[in-house]
């Protein structure tokens, strides 16, 4: 037996950071959820509680703040400015990862004109971002979590394999709903990250609701492959994707029939559905990847 | 001593509905968390057990379905309709408690076109509603919950006492942000619902967004105000106003100042402000409000 | 049309205090979240937001930790010393409402021998109190929220009335579970509330094992009764219960039977069953119940 | 460009089994919340919507289920057993991912003697297993998720390098508080994984308790390192543990001290420690840790 201490990242998560871009009467505001970990040999604080070299959780969160003080723009580009702050200030940190979620807020409309400073909270989603750096070397994993989408119609399911434990019937008009959550790599680290992410997000609502589909997993692999295709900065797609299913309600021992219009929403359990769309030409994803949850 | 039952109810509680209306390639679709309520004399399972009288619960929640299937309609229509019918169906049931919650679906747009059937849920604001029947009368409160609302300027909190516990300074600048949770009691039952709702979620966000505000409070009652004066179908209007706290971030250690721009959001402790307004020449409350958190 | 301000309250929500007594080696920790809302003349702010009698949030939470540093006690002694602090402090406030809750730590055992200073969190409930202050009078109400229990057998539903809508069938044997919410007042504002509460909850748990149950209703009853039976201080109690229905799942189809063995845990809908038992002889309520939800 | 499905896998999330075992009348509950994952290849379903390969979610939780009527065993057992069966039923199934996490109840104590079948829910924190099944082999990484402990004084925080934006103070007596996540990753498959799980929880709890922390490093580390030591069929254990930061309040300007006794317990942000120790010389981890949130 020979104990070692292996991979290990430390930081402060969760650092809920707003700021108000104010230099015109038509404020702009960026709500973010920033967390900041550094990698590097930290072994004399796991083996002998020698601190030396731990840059405390709360200098990483001072860091935040003042970095935001000269705005905060694209946060892909943000997550970039911390992470190489760390690496170049302290030679000890070999490594970073700097994650980073913001919600959207719409602008409130009055008597038909939208307010210069009062905004109402937009949707459920958040739009998420992991910067991995190591060494001179940066990886930009962008994407979005809880995009609640639903069609009521243009979705089947038939064909499946049948076996000892199979009840399921077939269909070909069957609600379909998810909560997308999703990632992709970028090529580089120097691109239009904020206009890049509306198009994408445009990009995988126009697929979910267009297709006709037979399978989940048929609409994930399009809406992916969609966005390969139309962007090239982007090398990789996953995306997690739970079926929520809505079960249409028996009403016959009520004598009553179900033209697919009353359904139930379950909770639990429900379909997961897990896949990655790749360029096999982009670069290789290198350190892209490290500390998302994934399912290679 | 001389034990007794009190006041009770029983019932079904967060049956999750889906309805849709496919009459047209156009589909619509209503989304609800329905809660049934029954009341009465119910004395008899409570002290020894006997059942003969207790609807089950169960057969709540399959007549919620099977009402669906001839349409839902304004929500606060479905819930009278659901109420009257555990009254009049069963004549040991006094009274009832009916309320329901609904989430909003945007259409998805497809080339700047909104899609007929593919839908993305919009904002984390729910519709709430609850019906209170008893014998032949019954009263209609509907409201807000979850409406995240924040301004970045315009609004104060100053002159305010100061004891020995007082550390708070002045502002005449702060962030103010609050998820509005609100409900208003009806005039009646026989009402255009759905359009009287979106008139006074409009006026509450415009009373929000254009006030300049000297207290939470004051913005809390113009929005209760300005819906009663615009809105004679509404006698009375409650809220629950979280005062989500930005605290501007001292970046003096740092060398940097902090002109109202880098702020720290925070989860607890909040602020939290509870009121009524109420039209005095409205009809009087009866049974409104039972079993609704309230704070008289 | 007459509009006016209505009941209102306001203060600081979820003020989190914890409290090591450290005056022995065996330390003692108390871990609440406490939330003062204060109650009177505040109509300036409301509208017009004049703040001149608008004790700050901030001022409260101050109080709060601030208190804390002579020891907290029973929680139910210590709302009460915060509550008589607000109203003699400042005259114009004429009413306070108190909420505390609180979780338990056990002390982790270290080779059979419960640690000194190292605690390890027990269970999901909460220990609840809300104490409502006006004048001279003040009323405790404390209670038991998300006490999660389950029978796997001794539970019956049978007897009950058939209608149109009723599929269900009987049972003389299924899982009972539920979460109790509970609150029960109390007669008096001078009692060994920390003892009563073990006392109480014992009860309940016991009841709820013990009883043979032919309806979840029956249960409820049993177990308010025999608090108030046994705990003269409690002049009344009231529970609000989840029926967490676990269904026998259908091995039918894959050639199985199931002798009540295995089950789904459904998360909605859920039956809901309120009812309050109270003690006809107590002193009535007064005003020992507002802001607090109730079904009455 | 070259558009191709990259790694996925598709299955039933979250099915919830209870299993009561009543061949005695202590009944024994078992409280599972069970996901399955597939692997193989199922690129015609994201190709083109050809669903002949895709066992149906469906299907994958009625197989739970029907499993469970032979009993359930130790989890990590059961997931086992079910992987095992899905690749040797469908030819094409490759791989799978089956992941269970299981709650405790603790059985409710009537005059002193625990019941038979009648049980409260114990703590917050739940036994989670991982299994990873590629052809013949297979994985299994059990773990704890959310044991919440806390420490009152046995922790110090001092040595720690400061720069520009470096405002922490030293201290040698502070909270020490988290809520440890841990997974470790048995050297085998055919181990008393039960007994196995309670050894190591309390190596855990004992190690927290007892060692003198000078760093959060240096007690997860200690955790692991202890566990490896004592359980040699553990070859590695994962650990990610929030900083739960409890905060001494500042009572200077209401004329108090404050010698350690009141704290305000911070939501976020919180630091976060993450950190593996591994057996050098146990076998390699191989697809072990597929599918599992990492921070390599």
């Amino acid at each position: 037996m020979s104990i070692v201490l292996g991979p290990n990242q430390y930081g402060k998560a969760e650092v809920r950071l707003v700021h108000v871009e104010r230099s015109t009467p038509r404020h702009v505001i960026t709500d973010l959820n920033v967390t900041t970990q550094l990698r590097g040999d930290f072994s004399a604080a796991h083996l002998v509680g020698d601190n030396a070299l731990v840059v405390p959780t709360d200098t990483q969160k001072n860091t935040v703040y003042a970095f935001a003080r000269d705005g905060v723009g694209d946060q892909e580009d943000f997550a970039l400015r911390l992470g190489r702050h760390f690496l170049s200030e302290f030679d000890w940190v070999a490594g970073a990862r700097i994650a980073i979620d913001s919600v959207t807020w719409d602008r409130i409309p009055v008597d038909g004109v939208e307010h210069d400073h009062a905004f109402v909270r937009a949707g459920t989603e958040r739009h998420t971002t992991v910067v991995n750096l190591a060494g001179d070397e940066a990886w930009v994993v962008s994407g979005i979590s809880d995009l609640v989408v639903l069609k009521s119609t243009g979705s089947e399911f038939t064909g499946f394999p049948v076996d000892t434990y199979t009840t399921l019937q077939e269909t070909t008009d069957r609600i379909l709903a998810t909560a997308v959550t999703t990632r992709w790599r970028y090529t580089g680290t120097d691109l239009p990250f904020g206009d890049l992410f509306t198009r994408i997000r445009t990009i995988m609502l126009e697929t979910f609701a267009s297709l006709h589909s037979l399978a989940l997993q048929q609409t994930l692999y399009a809406m992916g492959r969609n966005v390969i295709e139309a962007v090239p900065e982007v090398a990789e797609v996953r995306f997690s994707m739970p079926n929520k299913h809505h079960f249409l309600v028996d009403l016959q021992p009520f004598g009553l029939d179900n033209p697919n219009t009353v359904f139930y929403a379950a909770d639990r359990p429900y379909g997961l559905i897990e896949a990655t769309v790749v360029d096999d030409e982009a670069p290789p994803a290198g350190d892209a990847w490290a500390g998302i949850p994934g399912f290679a």
